[in-house]
């Protein structure tokens, strides 16, 4: 069996300086480090990770938190989340599935008996009890009671634009359709950026929230369409949402963008380079999933909690909206 | 600092039976195991993991490495794994972004020097780096030189119904397009179904393969329909390539299905519960996923590597075939 010493000989370091590279030390400099590494995959030594751990008290490993892996906004903002951890050799975690909150202390619990370095999460659930764990936290999204690191996108912002666009397309009667969480969170203050656009340009808009799950969307529709059938133009909460409403307007011989504009918020990509057909507000995903690893890096680094970090949104253009004249 | 002797007098139980619990051993009763586990919660008791790890060789964890989370096929594929994960207690470690075979050969590395128990790999490189790491593997697909556990879908059959359904809905000159991945796979079969069947009643196949990456598509397309004006039924070789050919023919103004019949192939969701409009031939992507880990788990418990799993696929009629008379 390959021991240190071995490697030590290999490399023509002492012994001290290849437990140094093991143990991820900033004393050692880079080209000592790759003539290190060199020599260990020469003679095929793979230190015990878990020990390491033990002794450096660092897993090299996030966990990350999201609602649904299979769904597109996720599963990009994981996807860069990961090619990121790669630069820096850290491992990824996964918990999805946690529309279930249930499941998601489940896997509290797990992160818990564990050492991971730290967590970032995009959840809808109360997660003080992920506050208390004391393990680095980037929260996405979500408000807390108490100081917590967060990172997000200009929400209140978006919602303006989403009013500006659809007043510049001719809309009259304006529309706020969404799907909530029970828990507040940065999204809300979409409504409150559409709100305020319209009434400063002298525009109603008929708002209607449910709380999620909706089990039935063809009722839901209805309801509003019910209650507001002069509507032209309609923001809907996000991009999940508004394709479900594209669906049930087909059924419905509604055609869009002719009789109804409609504007999501996402602006998701089904895969790389896929978009949707939407109009819709784009979150700037790649760089939510970077900040947060910054973020979450300075925390396990020892930095204070900051201020939250709040990215631009632009607008897309989509076929769900008429062209400007 | 709560102990196990703590948690023992809590429970009522001696420490070794806390101990087992801690490790997993099955001469605890149900019952018992409860109870030590309220005991340990309400004394805020996390047994340090690692060291567990390190004691009983078992590190409850699966790493499942994916091309791209960011696609709806493999997103899919992750959240049932994960889902079933959960049942077990079991932790997933993802790795994304191995188009890269370099990011693909760092995964293993990693998991390397890790004890993880086992392995799941979508993957279209040469990994025979995967089998010589000696840790139970289970590939989606692939067909390996060695003996490997396999898990994959009934592609030659899958390439019968795609002909079978274009020719019931007249299609006179079939077609067959496809990216091909560098290492042969099962996925190639589509094409011999596809063929035969066709064969079988007098149809020929334009066939068009080119190696992956496919930087340009619409050249990629060009190239294709000049050879192949008359084409009236195509067979595409995933649902990926399907949607850009979809979106390829509306720019050149040629009507989806009046013109050109297609049938693509994955039938997989953008997410949950909503799908493509495309006509394909489904993949029963949960229970692939779930076979997988029922093969993994065998193998963790020191089972031979048995015969592949083959799951049957299905037709999913959408929109871009004609509706049967």
């Amino acid at each position: 069996m390959t021991t240190i010493k071995d490697i030590a000989r290999e490399a023509k370091v002492g012994t001290t300086t290849v437990s140094r590279v093991i143990n991820n030390s900033p004393k050692v400099s880079p080209k000592t480090r790759s003539r290190v590494e060199e020599a260990m995959k020469k003679l095929n030594f793979y230190p015990n990770e878990y020990a390491r751990v033990l002794k450096s008290k660092k897993s090299n490993t996030i966990a990350v938190s999201v609602p649904s892996i299979w769904h597109p906004f996720f599963s990009e903002f994981v996807y860069h989340i990961e090619k990121e951890l790669q630069v820096k050799n850290y491992r990824l975690l996964i918990s999805s599935n946690n529309l279930d909150a249930h499941a998601e202390l489940e896997f509290l619990d797990m992160i818990r008996q564990n050492k991971v370095d730290g967590i970032i999460a995009l959840t809808y659930h109360n997660i003080d009890n992920y506050l208390s764990a004391n393990i680095p936290f980037v929260s996405i999204d979500r408000y807390f009671k108490e100081k917590v690191a967060y990172v997000t996108s200009d929400n209140y912002h978006g919602g303006e634009i989403a009013a500006e666009e659809l007043i510049k397309r001719g809309c009259q009667h304006l529309g706020y359709v969404s799907a909530i969480a029970p828990q507040k969170n940065d999204t809300l203050k979409r409504k409150d950026g559409f709100i305020d656009y319209a009434k400063a340009h002298n525009k109603n808009v008929a708002t209607y929230e449910r709380y999620e799950p909706i089990l039935d969307y063809d009722h839901f529709f209805d309801s509003f369409f019910l209650e507001n059938p002069n509507v032209d133009g309609l923001l809907v909460m996000n991009d999940q949402t508004a394709l479900i409403l594209l669906s049930y307007l087909d059924k419905k011989g509604v055609s869009v963008p002719e009789d109804l504009q409609i504007v999501g918020y996402d602006g998701f990509s089904y895969f790389e380079g896929y978009e949707t057909t939407l109009t819709s507000i784009k979150q700037p995903i790649k760089e939510m999933a970077e900040s947060s690893l910054k973020l979450l890096y300075g925390l396990i680094e020892g930095n204070e909690i900051g201020e939250p970090i709040i990215l631009p949104v632009t607008f897309k253009d989509g076929k769900t909206t008429k062209p400007l004249e």
